[in-house]
């Protein structure tokens, strides 16, 4: 299925340009263009999917192994040592395009921290408390 | 393969203990100890890889369906308004221990802005001509 008003759906599907990494007949891979790094990808299904939340399991196994071979690309060809892999679901997780979508951004040596959170405590009882709460969803 | 000096193999195979959420033949899911938000779990596979470069692609194949379910748990049992999925591969990004684990932060309204970036600017001339060189080491 498209969404016929989804910018992801058309760039992923060629009908507006992109700077393409990779393609195949269930993704395409583009350059982000406000790049967090140089080389910074974003793995866009073809099929348009909101989030993880809609995306179906077929799909989604395909994506980690090639962000993998993307990432060890972009060591190899772009000289980066490391990389990470981020995907957003829902705008209170800073997802603004409503279209399943997988960064893959490059790390060089003394570059920016882009990814990082402050670890907050959590006591052990109510660690158990939490982990008892999300198995119940399971 | 398991390695002996391994923290997160002795946790994924039970060693030490964790407040675990899910766990099956190949994955252990536990709630990390240092959250980023009330909720904030780790995929553990049982068997060591460093990270997505070693990793093999049946396991990672498994782990964004996974991601998928659990954050789906943290929105219906916690009241999560979305979720990150973050996987970080090497120290310069930001990787501190050297055994593959998939972060699945939940979100909640109005929470710290925990996964951002300063996009950067690019032109598309040298857009197309990074995509040439990661298309190279595909």
């Amino acid at each position: 299925m498209r969404d016929g008003n989804c910018i992801f759906c058309k760039i992923a599907n060629g009908e507006i340009p992109s700077a393409t990494v990779y393609e195949d007949e269930i993704f395409r891979v583009i350059l982000d263009l406000g790049p967090a790094s140089r080389g910074h990808a974003l793995i866009l299904p073809k099929e348009h999917f909101k989030d993880l939340c809609e995306a179906d399991p077929a799909t989604m196994a395909k994506i980690l192994p090639l962000a993998g071979k993307i990432g060890m690309a972009m060591k190899e060809k772009l000289g980066a040592n490391g990389f990470n892999v981020v995907q957003n679901n829902g705008a209170s997780a800073g997802q603004t395009v409503f279209h399943l979508h997988v960064h893959v951004i490059p790390r060089y040596e003394g570059g920016p921290v882009m990814v990082s959170w402050t670890p907050g405590e959590e006591e052990p009882k109510e660690l158990e408390k939490i982990a008892e709460m999300i198995k119940k969803g399971l």
